[in-house]
C-alpha cells in the first residue's frame, strides 16, 4: 500500500493475549460509540497514535491535550484473568474508500505483532422495513473463523448467516479468515443517518457478556450512550465550522 | 502493473492439467451464471482468492462464513481422467476498465504456474434485432491457437468469425494468443441489462459437451440458472443499500 | 516513459533496411486505410504486437482469429531488391495525447534495433475552405532530414513548407530529426469528420511511387480504398456498441 | 512525503535554544500579521528559503530584491540571555491540504536539527455569535507538553480546554506531542473573512509577554499591524491581477 | 521533478561566458517576440531541443524543416569581446503551472553547466489604468543578486521595486537569486489579451544598451516586431484548427 499508514507507540504496554476493538466509524456510528464507551467506562490510557499523509490535518484538543484524530487506547478489563488486557482504536474521521484496506491490514499487522488474540468490531446494519417489524431489534455476530463462530454460539449470539459487510469491518473478516485470526463482527440494528445510541448500547451489553462479564447495569450505559451520542453531533459541528476557511482545495495566494 | 493483484491460496492442490474457467462478470452475468452453476453442481471448495488495494472493501457472509469477493474454487470433474480439475474464478464485483489487463496476467500467469492446460470464458453476445429474428439463438466460439479452433469444430461448436471482445474475456484471448496458451471464449446471445439465465444455461451446456461429458439434463439446469439469477439479483440489492453508508468519496470528519 | 508500451514478436524476420509504415488513426483515418490497404495489397503476414496497460481492453477477431488493436505486419515488397522489405504498424484505437509520445519512441527505438532505413507516415492535411478552391487536391511531404527531402523532391512530391503536424506523426518526424533518421511524412488533404479514401488513395499513390515502382492502376485502388473505409466504419460500430455494458468506469458491484 | 519540501540555508546562524514562530496563514490571517511584525519590530534578517515542486511559481519583489514565498527569518530578540534567537517561518501562500503535513514536518524537522526549542503558532478562532457577546475578546493557549502548558498556566494565558485546530498548526500541535517537543497554539477570536490587525495584536502582546519582556506599547503596536492588513490586502490584489494570464491549467500553443 | 525534462544538444559549441535569452511565453507574449527578434537578426543557428513527455506532441514545419515546441538556439554577438556569444530559448507553447519549476531549473543547470553568466527574461508588465496615463511606457529591471541590479542601475534601466513576477521568470528570478547566479528581469508595460510588439520593441532596445551595444535603428526594430506578432498569430491559428481531430482526451476506438 502506498498510503504511509503507521501506527506510532506513545507508551509500551504488554498486550499478549488482548482483545481489540475496531472504533472506525460504522453506520449510525456504532462504533465509535462503543469505543467511546469502553474508553470513559474502563479509563484505558491512550497508548499511541495512528497516522498518514492522507489522514485529516486536524488536532482535537479535549481537556487542554491535544489529539490526533486516529488514536489507540489500552488497558485491564475489570475481571482479571491470563487474558485481561483491552485495546480500543478510535477514529474521529470516516475514512475514504482509498485507505480502509491499508487501515485494516495496519490494525491487523500491529495486534498480531502485539500478539493479541482476536478484534471485535461493533456495526450498525440497516434493516428493511417491512422485516424491522417482523421480529426485535437485535445483535447478530459473524467471525472470521471457526473457532470465533464457536464463541458466539456458546454465548446465545445470533449468526449473521447471510449479507454483506463493507468498509474497515468488512475487510478486518475478510483478512481475519485469510491470516486465520480471530475477528468477530456485531452487527446491531441502527439508523443510517444519525449516531444511534440504542443500537450501540446492545452492542456494549454482548460485548459485556463475551468479553467483560460484569453484568453491566443497562439504564445507565443507555444514558451513557446517549450523551457520548450528542458529543459526537458536537464535534462534528467544530470541526466542519473551523475547517472551511482554513483548507482551500488549491494552492493560492493570501485570502 | 502497479495494481498490486495477488493471488492467495488458503489451500494447495495438484492442478496440473486443469481447465480454468473464467467467472468475472460479463454481458447479462453469463459467466457469473455459469461459475456459480459449476460450483453448486461439482460441489467445488474454494482454494484461494484474489485481492488487490483496488478491489471492493466488502466482505459477502454466505451460510456464516465471510467471504472476498473474488475467489476460486476447485474440485474434480464429475468424469475420471489424466486431466479431471476444474477451476472456477468468481468475481462478485465488475472490474473497471484500469484494473482489467492486471486481473487477465493474474490469472493467465497462475493458470501457466499450476500447469493448468486451457482456460473457458463464458460471455454474452449482443445481437442487433434484425440479425436475431433470422436464427435460433446459439452458442458461438472462438480459440485463442489453432487447437483451440480444433476442439471446438470436432464438438460442433460454431466459429465466431468476426466481431469484437471487450473486457477480461478480450484481454484473456490476446493473451492466450501471444503465449500460445488455449483460451476458448463461448459466446451465448444474451441481453445486456439484467442477468440472462437461458443464455448461461445454453454456455453451460456447451461446456458439458466439451468438458465434462455428463450429458446434463437440461430441464433443472434452466431452473437452476433461473435461481441463481434470482440470488444475483438479491447480492446487488444488498450491497446497493449497504454500501452508501458506509463509504463517502473523501475524508471528512464523522458525519 | 512510465506507460509500458512493449512490442512483442510473435515471429521473428530480418528486416534490414526496411522501410516502415505508421498506420496509427490520423486525420480522415489517412493512415489506417493505408496500411490495411498495404497490408491486403502485399499480403503481409502479422509479425508482433504492441501492447500497455493503457490501451483498450478489447480482442478484434477476423477470420476466426483473435486480434490485439495494435498491430505490426511485415513482408516482401513485390519488386526485389536489397532493401525489399515492408513492415506496417496497424492501430484499431486513436492514442490519447498521454501515450503519443511513447508510442512514437517505441516505434523508433523498435525500427532502430530492428536496422529498418526508413519511416513514412500517411498524414491527412485539412485545409482552410478559400485555399481549396483555388488548386487541384495533392499530396506533400516533408522529411526529418535533408536526405528524406531528397528523395520527396527527387521524386516529384512538393515539399510542405510551413505548418503544423500533430500527434504521433509530429512527434516522430521531430525524433526523426534528433535521431538523424529519416521519417517521412506524406499530407494528403482529407476531411476531418469521416474516412476519407480518396485522400487515402492519392497517399497510397505516392508510396508507389517512392517505394513500390509497380505502377497501380488507380480505378481498383479507389475502389479497395472505398471498401476499407466501409470496413471501419463497422468496426467503430461494433466496439461502440459491445463495449459499453462491459466497461463501467468505476468498480461496481454487479450490474 | 512525496511533495519534496525542502528547506535551503542562504545563511548559516546558531540557532541552538531559539523560538519558532509558524507564520503559515491562518483564519483572519492572524499568523501572517504576527509574522510580518516580528520581521520588522525586531528586524529580522532572511537566512533561508522553504520551496517544492508544489509551491506557487511566483516571486515577490520587495525594495528591489526578489524573494520566494515561504522564507525564513532570525535575529536575536531584543532581551539578552541563553536563548536569545528568534524564527519566523513566513508564508505569502495558503498551503492546500495535502501540503499541510509535509509543511508542518519539514518545519519541525529542521527546528529540531537546528536544536531550536520551541515552536509558538499565532491562531485566528472562530467564535459563534451567542458566545461572543458574553466575554471579551480574548487569547487562549494550548500546547503539545505539559511542559507548554505550564508555561501558558504561568504566564496567565487562559487554557483552549475543548475544541478543533485545522491546518499547519493544528498538525503542529500533534507531531509536537508524539515528539514530545514543546508548540504552543496561541488563538485569538478573529474574523474570518478578512485580515484581522487587533487579533493579530492581541497575540502579540502574549507573545511580548512570553518571550520577548520588552513591554511594547500598545497604540504603535495596534497601528503598525493595521498597516501590514493593508499590505497584504495589497499583495492579494496584485497576484490576482498578474496570475491568471500568465498560467493556464493546461498546456497550450500560444495564447 | 518527474517531469523529465531533458535538453538535447544537437550541435555542440563553446558557451563559456554566454548570456542566456528566456523566451518562454509571457504577458503580452513580449519574450517570444524578443526571442525571435534576436534569432532572425543575429542569425543564430538553432543547437538543441529541449523536450518532455508532457510538452505538446506537435512538429512545427518552418522553411520545409521540422522542429520541435522548444528550442534552443546560439551564435555570436554582433560586437566581438571575451563573452561573445548569446544563447536564446524558444518555446511555441505555453507551460502550464506544474511543469514551469521544472522548465526554469533545466534551464538554469544547463546554463551553469555550459558556464554562461547570465540569464535574461523579457516579461510583459500589466499596470493600472490609471497610473498608465501618469507616465511614459517604460521598461524596468529586477536582478537575482546585486551584481545584476548594478549592471542594471549603470545602463540606466529604472528598478522595478515592489511587486510580484510569476512564471517561468518569476522561478528563474528566486533560482538566481538561491544560486547567486546573475539573473535579469526586464518589464516592459504590455497588453496582457494581445502579442504586445511594442513593448517588446522597448525590451529589445535595453537589450541592445546591455548586451550588444550596436545601436540599433530603432524604425525597423519595430517593424520587425510587428511582423513577428503577425506570425505567432498565425502559428496559434493554425494549431488550434489542427490539434482538435487528432487528440481527443481519452482513448477510444476509431472515430
Amino acid at each position: 500500500m502506498g498510503e504511509g499508514i503507521q501506527i506510532y507507540e506513545l507508551q509500551r504496554m504488554d498486550l499478549r493475549g488482548a482483545t481489540v476493538i475496531d472504533g472506525f466509524p460504522s453506520v449510525g456510528l456504532v462504533s465509535s460509540i462503543v469505543a467511546n464507551y469502553l474508553i470513559n467506562a474502563l479509563q484505558l490510557r491512550q497508548i499511541g497514535i495512528m497516522d498518514s499523509p492522507y489522514f485529516p490535518t486536524v488536532s482535537l484538543v479535549r481537556e487542554g491535550k491535544p489529539m490526533n484524530p486516529v488514536r489507540i487506547y489500552a488497558g485491564s478489563k475489570p475481571t482479571t484473568g491470563p487474558s485481561d488486557q483491552l485495546v480500543v482504536f478510535i477514529s474521529e474521521f470516516q475514512p475514504p474508500p482509498n485507505l480502509i484496506k491499508g487501515i485494516a491490514s495496519t490494525v491487523l499487522d500491529w495486534a498480531q505483532d502485539q500478539r493479541c488474540t482476536q478484534l471485535v468490531c461493533p456495526e450498525g446494519l440497516i434493516v428493511d422495513r417491512e422485516a424491522e417489524a417482523a421480529h426485535e431489534a437485535e445483535v447478530y455476530g459473524i467471525g472470521s473463523t471457526d473457532r470465533a463462530n464457536e464463541v458466539l454460539k456458546k454465548n446465545g449470539v445470533a449468526i449473521f448467516e447471510e449479507g454483506v459487510i463493507t468498509g474497515v469491518a468488512g475487510v478486518l473478516l475478510n483478512e481475519g479468515r485469510k491470516r486465520d485470526f480471530d475477528v468477530i463482527t456485531l452487527l446491531s440494528e441502527a439508523h443510517p443517518d444519525y449516531p444511534d445510541a440504542r443500537a450501540a448500547a446492545r452492542v456494549i451489553e454482548t460485548i459485556d457478556k463475551l468479553l467483560l462479564h460484569t453484568e453491566l447495569d443497562a439504564r445507565p450505559l443507555y444514558e451513557e450512550a446517549e450523551r457520548i451520542e450528542m458529543q459526537l453531533k458536537s464535534i462534528h459541528h467544530q470541526t466542519e465550522g473551523v475547517k472551511k476557511p482554513a483548507s482551500p482545495q488549491r494552492p493560492s495566494m493570501y485570502g
